[in-house]
């Protein structure tokens, strides 16, 4: 992705982190993270993130789902010693879709991005309004997707290593390069 | 405390999540817990808060200081193979002022509860402020007290086991007995 993209998408989510009256230093809102995964279809597939903390024991996100942006279907495998990250989901505003492994919801509500259908592979269906929350366990595939007014959602995890994250769909790239402009 | 003064301090704070737009479900509204440390005495030394998650990697809660309450002076020990609880205190609405051990600030802002003083030993402060953070490390004490229109911070933390924190106050019981009227 383009540099000047990249930036945008950063004003965005700090002008959504504003209007729902979450509140960054201008450092945080400076380091916004844009995940766009390598796909180059921030809007279809992607994620925008601040890090509170991630420590050796604990790690604290605020995330941002764009309306109906989807985060790919992912896990988290144990590292040495850790037997991989567990996290929490709690969404603050707007409405997320969150998949997992387990019994298939029979009509899911999230549409699943159009040209990757391999790479989504579970679908039991959480739905989380503002206040509602769910907790993955390590090792378990799991995606989410904004509802169509998007999400703020926070995560609260154990330490949080994003580098081993495995993701379903071979062409991702956790750590993508940017392209100046 | 009596049952009706709690359930009006959880009404208080309830009130407090909604006029800064934190949404909680209508269980953890009526789970809210009134810290009031066995002190009687919830205006001046107290702290409401939610608990969101705590298992045995990571803990969130949501804590509310009404205008000048104090949390008092305390520290968390280690328990068996935990070095102890390690905590980041974000600052989400108000002002807190957080004392930790280290130099002592000249003159602070808040004001030790009268009575009590002997039980607060630490000095060195740190305001935080809508969007500010500190962490705090295992075996540090620290109190922390909120601004003139009190606060509401967000903790994210290591595994939470309060009923093992060290007080510096003899007198207090964090696990008091409720008084049924
Ligand atoms: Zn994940
Ligand atoms: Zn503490």
């Amino acid at each position: 992705m383009r540099r000047s993209e990249l930036n945008h998408a950063k004003q965005r989510t700090a002008d959504i982190f504003n209007q729902v009256g979450i509140r960054l230093t201008e450092e945080e809102a400076s380091n916004i993270e844009i995940a766009w995964f390598g796909l180059n279809d921030l809007e279809k597939q992607g994620l925008e993130l601040v890090t509170y903390v991630n420590s050796d024991r604990y790690c604290a996100k605020e995330l941002v789902l764009f309306p109906r942006q989807t985060c790919p279907e992912h896990l988290h495998p144990p590292v040495g010693a850790d037997p991989g990250k567990q996290e929490t989901f709690r969404c603050r505003a707007g409405k997320v879709w969150l998949y997992v492994e387990g019994e298939a919801t029979a009509n899911i509500q999230a549409i699943v991005p159009e040209g990757s259908e391999p790479y989504y592979t579970v679908f039991h269906e959480i739905e989380l309004n503002p206040g509602e929350q769910y907790t993955i366990n390590p090792g378990i595939k799991h995606w989410f997707q904004g509802g169509p007014e998007g999400a703020v959602i926070s995560e609260f995890s154990s330490t949080s290593r994003d580098e081993n994250d495995i993701f379903t769909d071979p062409g991702i790239e956790r750590m993508p390069t940017i392209t100046e402009d």
